[in-house]
């Protein structure tokens, strides 16, 4: 066993450890570590600021795009949501323990399944720090322990954040060791954190499609993941048109840069004669570039031809992919074609077609006359997410708080044995 | 692509394609073609038999044990409690569709979480062919398509099921490549298969350590497992002693060879004295054989010296571990070294207590003052069950029909966009 592979299992194993006494911290407990963290950001603010800062320089010498070191930078507004997230956490209802109902068996024995934190989480992110907070509290709260490995161009931010978050628990009488920092950038430590299945129980990437196909293939621990968001509407033949245009600008514009953002439209062919030009007028103004089949093209000057490889692309940008279509079985196929399972949207009066669509389309989250931007943990109700997974296994769509736990059977009996 | 890859490739392309229309039969189209498997068996009975004795005769040649024949074999009870089980199923609630809730968001979207199949699942096994009809028809119920892959040594009567099986989707106008059965046993198919993670969606094996090991360490797809199931009784200090030697009895004895089967018994030094006598009367009248620690040994004449690889030993068969400790501190850390995750249990009338084994142990099923048997899919509720999971994710414990769903988000809007 090299360095590296000593410090990645030395790690996995206290994380383990930490587990067993972090699945019994009481809520009160965690709460209050909660806001003891919020009170050290507060505290040790120019701290933080000064390590980011570090990142910040280095990044620019390593010649890291403005995004990039936007996304990286913690500002006084990041910092101030940062602690805003952190008591919005506070408030949630703590999943653990919780029994949804106990049924009575026909030989008396009380059975439920009692909700318990998975274990060891590891979180394999790129360069936002604000993440390594986040992840950190959500693991908290819902009683598991976390190996955090960020990118290394926020490494300093890290270590910095690393620090805040165990004296915290410190502080709380907690094992300090439920909250890790990968103290090592190195590709390789991710490598041997994927071959942990004896002591990690789940990966959670955030990043580039490149990162995240990497982390899947090489794991032997189960992971959770969305590649991208192609997400599309679908305006039906009975959409209501005033409705329908607030719903897709919101749905392209609001953030574009983000996965549950519009990436492509589907238009009844009937209605695309008098709602295209209107919606056009309101994508250009939006300085919304717009690509679109010949149909498309024959309504608009605005539209461009677009080449086979723009549909289904996952832009992220203000760029939106237009298809007039001859009506919902067009659009069900074009979806099922091109869609990632991400977020799938029509725009109907029709009550059997809205039915049908949420029966129908595979999705994570299927919506029915409002904007794709509410596939999102907070919108939906789970009250904070870590992630949205369009795998199916154990959590599809928006991850919360309940979504970083498991459910293990509790029997009550009084002596029943098995016939 | 070589002849082998392009077989197991066009089997999973074939059920997925499948699985789109899965997704939507009704269950009155599925039930009644679950009828329709039981009545062909039933007319099919001497045909499958016949096969069935093809598998057995070529085991013998290859020098299978009596106990693999055993399982092999497709006796005219095995026939009908493979009806009989059909029959179960069809009177078992469809998961797929479902919505426990919807929550009416603060802007007024309704909200939901709807159960849906999880696509293509991919079962591999060994020699049980009743495995084949079981594990097909629960996927089958629960919407998803099956892809099989029995061992080599039930191929012919396996063959013969699934041709059967074909039938009656056919009969009842389903994609008959909902159920698929490999042409092959080549191991190398399942390499093959393992690497179709965009074509399927979970693997499911069943079988000695070994096989399920190498599917998990092979796997890009996510795996629903358990190794081995090393469950443990606790008799505490404030046990009942008559309701402690039944349910140690049934957990021992009733089916050694299973999961579920008691391996290690705990108990206090406080009841060791008087409990041990009588225990270790009954276990010699039932010929177990048993591995105790020096205290134990110095209880009974009965009681063989244990190894420490005794300690933890999932033995499948009459013999038992015991191990005489301080108090539930001790038997807790035990159970946390030697313990699968799988079933444990603790006999006490303290109260206090047993919310606390509830509470802390940490294994798919937690029971207090029953048999370690009950973790099973039918006796905990779920009608029936396609395996034990002891991995977290998705799946903790039994597995019945709702675990082979998905739960997607469903939003029913009237416009709403997000601020």
């Amino acid at each position: 066993m090299d360095e590296c592979e000593k410090i990645v299992v030395d790690i996995c194993r206290d994380a383990k450890k930490a587990a067993r006494s972090m699945m019994t911290a009481t809520s009160n407990v965690k709460n209050r570590t909660i806001a003891t963290i919020a009170e050290l950001i507060q505290s040790q603010k120019e701290h933080i600021q000064a390590e980011n800062l570090k990142d910040i320089a280095l990044g620019r010498e390593n010649g890291l795009s403005e995004a990039m070191l936007d996304r990286l930078h913690l500002s006084d507004a990041a910092i101030d949501s940062m602690i805003k997230g952190l008591d919005e956490i506070v408030v949630l209802a703590d999943p653990v323990g919780k029994v949804r109902e106990l049924i009575r068996r026909p030989n008396g024995m009380m059975v439920g399944r009692m909700n318990v934190p998975l274990g060891v989480i590891g979180m394999i992110y790129e360069s936002r720090p604000n993440v390594t907070v986040d992840a950190a509290v959500l693991c908290l709260k819902s009683g598991n322990s976390v190996i955090l490995r960020g990118g290394s161009e926020a490494h300093h931010s890290n270590t910095a954040l690393a620090a805040l978050l165990q004296e915290a628990l410190r502080q709380n009488n907690l094992n300090e060791k439920a909250i890790q920092v990968f103290p090592i950038t190195d590709r390789k430590a991710i490598d041997i954190l994927l071959k942990q299945e004896e002591l990690v129980d789940l990966i959670i990437p955030r990043g580039g499609e490149g990162l995240i196909r990497y982390v899947s293939q090489n794991s032997r621990i189960p992971v959770l993941k969305h590649y991208k968001g192609v997400c599309h509407i679908y305006v039906d033949r009975l959409a209501d048109l005033e409705k329908a245009l607030p719903v897709i600008l919101n749905s392209k514009i609001q953030r574009p840069g983000v996965c549950n953002a519009l990436e492509g439209l589907l238009v009844h062919e009937e209605v695309a004669g008098e709602f295209l030009p209107m919606l056009i007028t309101a994508l250009r103004d939006a300085q919304v570039r717009v690509l679109g089949c010949s149909k498309a093209v024959a309504l608009s000057e605005y539209i461009e031809k677009a080449k086979d490889s723009d549909w289904g692309t996952e832009f992220l940008d203000l760029c939106l992919t237009i298809k007039i279509v001859a009506g919902y079985p067009e659009a069900k196929e074009y979806i099922e074609r091109y869609g990632s399972n991400h977020t799938e949207c029509i725009l109907t009066e029709d009550y059997s077609l809205a039915q049908k669509f949420i029966r129908e389309i595979d999705a994570s989250a299927v919506i029915v006359n409002a904007s794709t931007r509410f596939n999102d943990g907070g919108q939906v109700g789970l009250g904070a997410e870590i992630g949205i997974s369009t795998t199916k296994l154990h959590a599809y769509g928006p991850m919360g708080l309940e979504e970083l736990t498991t459910r293990k059977f509790v029997v009550y009996g009084e002596g029943q044995v098995r016939d």
